[in-house]
């Protein structure tokens, strides 16, 4: 399937939105990637790193000519930048975005957004503890899943048209409501983060020195940049809450079998995650999601 | 400074005892490495893949002319054998242990132990969540902490022998009392075990199926052996369960500000995980713990 685009802008040029043009330049090289930030240093970097076809310094400039526009800036952004975007964009445009929390997202893309522009959202599963064009890859999305959220409202051809854009960046592609979509990824993603997150405020400096690679890997994503994670929490709450509630339920379920000196039920709590986690690792691997 | 061991005994042939012995003979020619496990199946492979320069098939036989015994077997086998090995155990002969917590075995060694051979809890921050002979490395130890418990009754020249030991074997030794050890590992160790269970229990396979790599390294240590971990668990309860209240004291803080809406607050706890996180990071790299 070939690709019916001349050139895709992406707003924000962080570690994802670099990683995209990156990316879009080495597996279209037919398409031009043309870049905005807001910020006059990141533009700077971005054109010496050559991140991207062009940086725009204008955000009508960058758009005025886009097939496709990616928002790759932080969730809590979008609102705003939607308002911005709407007397910009040209007709026909597609329009995505790479935010974590989708419900929001399609919430303001149909409030603010023209009748003749097509919004679909995107959330590809990339992105690593680090943040900032510096840290941009053209291998960021190699075997990650991609979830495109649709509603009913949202356009069939734009939907496939995006299948085949990210899986040529190497993504897998699947298609998912908003809603599933932000249920899910409270568990699987948000909920991690503030796993992990209380997990090294429970313990002292003092105490961390001591930590070995057990408690390094399991807190990896604490190290996340906050200014994205609160936007992706705030936006995802109710589902987030819904999460701290059954993950203590589940630390509950083994305080009770210690204090009982319930040996058993200890055993089996403990084995039935490393038989889920097994089975998820066998799956993506399967799948090849992991090699 | 030079060792003055002829033979190190170890007993229990996992992925801990097995690295023991294969890193010894690396490290140090000079000593006999002697394998005890009580399984056949293990000692044939422990044979066969030249774990040990001798493996005992029988316990007395293995600890006959031994210098040092360091038990490698699940710290829920140790009182058991105190108890087998008091009788067999040569005079002047040091007793150490790679166990997970240290409070009870040190009661167990001072209960069953002989006067004339000497104890001193040993814990090398060290393992994977695999576990087998077949798994073990001769590099397991290497830039990895190892702490030395010790009480009022330890006699500090056999401390100073095992920090001369483990050093050999790539650690860095520091030493401890059995109740500090206990506590900061109920935080630093088994606390994340315990975390990483629950987040993988609170979730359901079919959304694990979607799970990126941020939940995969947070859960890692979930796939660990459930019968090494509920051992550990169980004889360090207090302190887990002291550290499953911090951690849930944390989890609530976060849910009660995202309930508010206190973005601020949200921002201010993950931000006070990062910078302790990165801290953390830090003091490991200065340490060259991590490289």
């Amino acid at each position: 399937m070939s690709l019916d685009l001349k050139q895709v802008t992406v707003i924000g040029m962080g570690l994802l939105g670099g990683s995209l043009t990156l990316t879009i330049q080495r597996s279209f090289p037919g398409i031009r990637a043309v870049g905005y930030s807001r910020r006059p240093e990141t533009r700077e970097k971005a054109r010496q790193l050559h991140t991207a076809n062009e940086i725009c310094d204008d955000l009508a400039e960058s758009v005025k000519n886009a097939d496709l526009v990616i928002l790759a800036s932080p969730v809590a952004t979008f609102e705003k930048l939607f308002k911005e975007l709407a007397p910009l964009l040209p007709k026909g445009c597609i329009v995505t975005d790479v935010g974590s929390t989708k419900v929001s997202v399609h919430k303001w893309a149909e409030k603010y957004l023209p009748d003749y522009v097509y919004y679909v959202g995107s959330h590809p599963i990339a992105g690593s503890e680090q943040s900032g064009v510096e840290w941009a890859r053209d291998d960021l999305f190699e075997r990650s899943n991609c979830f495109l959220t649709v509603t009913d409202k949202t356009d069939m051809n734009r939907v496939d048209t995006l299948k085949v854009f990210w899986k040529g960046l190497g993504c897998f592609v699947d298609i998912i409501k908003p809603a599933d979509h932000d249920r899910i990824f409270a568990n699987v993603s948000h909920l991690p983060h503030i796993v992990a997150a209380a997990l090294v405020n429970a313990s002292s400096s003092s105490e961390l020195r001591m930590a070995g690679k057990g408690f390094m890997d399991t807190s990896r994503i604490a190290s996340g940049p906050p200014s994205v994670w609160v936007d992706i929490l705030v936006t995802n709450s109710k589902n987030c809450i819904k999460g701290i509630d059954r993950v203590t339920a589940e630390l509950n379920k083994l305080k009770e079998a210690l204090k009982q000196t319930d040996n058993e039920l200890v055993y089996e709590l403990l084995e039935l995650a490393r038989a889920k986690r097994e089975k998820m690792i066998e799956e993506k691997i399967d799948k090849k999601e992991i090699l």
